[in-house]
């Protein structure tokens, strides 16, 4: 563990205090050429007013240049160094379907395929409608519940895609994926890509036996293929490390799994954004932390919508009352990484964010936006150090040292 | 390898972009009397105007309170972190005279010295002008091209000094050097100041023989001294490392040295300032990263010339156009370290820089010095990060995680 996270995790203490961190997916922005970001254009007369008692400062949320993706942004966000803490693929993959994935689980993307006679002839068996492939995940899931004494788990995805999730004994994410990569050739099997993943590889293989089998006259897919297995990553949880009772308000199934990866509690977040920050209010008791995911302004960044984000932007400045009434002792507005639209994407640039408790140096600022947050208090940090700093305003770190 | 190099390893793609490293050595300064530094004194229209595109920053070359010398500030400019990277005196002196230095080579400094019965007589024999050492230099590389197996390289140096540059197996620089350090005593040869530094004694002490066989009667120097064996640093290739085609545009021994360790390839620079710029144009088809060096603002801060130093500033604000109107996709202007005239040396305080390219928060600088640098977007950063951040504005890194 990182020396800094041992030392937050010696000197927690519970207290408590509420702390909420309401990230807006890709928040961090540039200007377009009116000259503005997207934060500064939007009109947040909220955001503004707690400026006033916030300090600001910008989050280098992986490294310097380096774009974060959402697992990478997020698990920095949590308080883990992204150097130090990484989620594979399959794994994101799972929490994208909404899977829970334990430690010591191994999880695989599958494809529902075409087979005749040891030969793969459609790789996505016709890209199978995704309602059709949930019934067969569904028929599947009645059929096998174990391989040997490995509990499956089975969730649909989109189209012919869908999630194999392996809970047992001696399971390793080291095997090769079971799928030849290309119509027309024969089926290729799971195999070990280092000796501890010989189990896998074989519980693997026995589990694409038995979906021929249930599956052997259906006419839309007759087999599958599984791909990137990878394990649950051994990441300490929030609450051993903190002492914290951490929730998860999101909507979207990757964020869910993420926070419940770091041992945040999911709530139920509703459909709408007017849903979502009500939530936090039917779980404030049960909870120190919240997590609150905004997805669409990383959306409509990443759709190269500039006047949209701004527009997602000034729907959460609105509902920020429905948070802010409920007189939480921290709370911090942010992004996971910076989606500007001028770039369509992910970016590297810093993440502005603001931080708002009774123990600021407040009185600096009237706004909330990149250009002001260069001349916050705090500067440039980690993203993987606003934890700490989060806990700290809480109340909820002894002094280190006499 | 550091996990950020790693990284950056990892993610970097080619995409045919243009990056422009523009130094000015030791531009870094601090206020006189007049209350501005020597960049910010300077009449610097072009750089001005490049600010308002632009993102700015400190950089912290080594660390904080360290003062770097030539060597690892400029492996710092050029990704490296420069405690891990290390570049011996007898490299940089090395690199000084043009020499090049391959993966296990050893150089060594060499004084040509009077020597009389096994007495050294005078160590620097009588400060031999540069010409007519060069001479010796020259009936030497003709007379001695290998001891053993070892390929032996001369370079002629200032007055009494040159450097030898030992290629074979099993060299290393763990040898005393074979140098009494006073006249009057005996002749002090070289031994292993370690068992692995054993071949390396022989042949130098083998080298220092026969340098006296072919000097006997020589009248200025019949002998010579070996000093400060080092070896080649083991330092990652930018090609390598980030698939870039680098290139060094400098007029000066050493930088075109060090350019060279790290895998750039170095190009006719001429001789005055405006042909140093000229030859970005030159060679810009044929490489993605261009390191140009300008010196003259580093020796003018040595000399304690502020108005001087402010003028070669100003020269380089000049030639400006040279380097923009060729459209880089990214331009940094820096300095390897602070040379501030008052202090007539090098300094410790954090360079500034000026970065340029179409994904910058832009409008928010009218001048480029270290007073506005504190309000730069960039904030302050490590000197080795900077080249992840020019990959970075030049799309050449992919996303870090999904």
């Amino acid at each position: 563990m990182k020396k800094r996270m041992e030392m937050l995790k010696n000197l927690s203490v519970e207290n408590g205090s509420k702390m909420v961190l309401l990230v807006m997916d890709g928040l961090g922005g540039l200007p377009d050429a009116r000259g503005k970001t997207e934060l500064e254009a939007a009109r947040s007369p909220n955001l503004d007013a707690l400026a006033e008692s916030s300090e600001l400062g910008f989050l280098r949320m992986v490294d310097v240049g380096i774009t974060p993706g959402s697992g990478p942004g997020h698990l920095s966000l949590f308080g883990y160094d992204p150097y130090e803490y990484l989620v594979g693929r399959g794994i994101l993959e799972a929490c994208g379907v909404g899977a829970k994935v334990s430690s010591g689980d191994v999880c695989s993307r599958g494809n529902f395929c075409t087979c005749d006679g040891g030969i793969i002839t459609d790789r996505r068996a016709g890209r199978i409608p995704t309602e059709q492939s949930a019934v067969i995940v569904e028929k599947l899931a009645a059929e096998i519940k174990e391989i040997e004494d490995v509990r499956i788990k089975l969730y649909p995805g989109m189209e012919h895609r869908f999630v194999v999730i392996f809970s047992g004994d001696g399971l390793n994410e080291h095997v090769h994926d079971a799928d030849p990569q290309k119509d027309g050739a024969p089926m290729l099997w799971a195999a070990a890509s280092a000796q501890e993943g010989q189990r896998m590889a074989e519980i693997a293989n026995k589990f694409i036996k038995r979906v021929q089998e249930v599956l052997k006259d259906e006419k839309l897919a007759n087999s599958c293929l599984l791909r990137g297995f990878s394990s649950a990553p051994n990441i300490p949880n929030l609450r051993e490390l903190y002492a914290i009772k951490a929730a998860a308000i999101a909507s979207y199934p990757m964020y869910r799994g993420l926070a419940s990866l770091v041992g945040m509690e999911v709530e139920d977040a509703g459909k709408t954004l007017e849903e979502l920050f009500d939530s936090v209010k039917r779980f404030w008791d049960k909870h120190d932390y919240f997590y609150i995911h905004v997805k669409y302004t990383d959306s409509r960044g990443e759709d190269g919508k500039f006047d949209e984000k701004v527009k997602v932007i000034e729907q959460v400045d609105a509902l920020l009352p429905r948070i802010t009434s409920l007189n939480p002792d921290v709370l911090v507005i942010t992004g996971d990484h910076s989606t500007p639209a001028v770039m369509k994407g992910h970016s590297w640039h810093d993440v502005p964010f603001m931080l708002t408790s009774d123990k600021c140096r407040f009185g600096l600022h009237k706004t909330f936006g990149e250009n002001e947050c260069r001349f916050g208090t705090i500067g440039h940090i980690e993203g993987y150090m606003l934890m700490g700093l989060m806990l700290a305003h809480a109340g909820r770190l002894n002094k280190y040292g006499a």
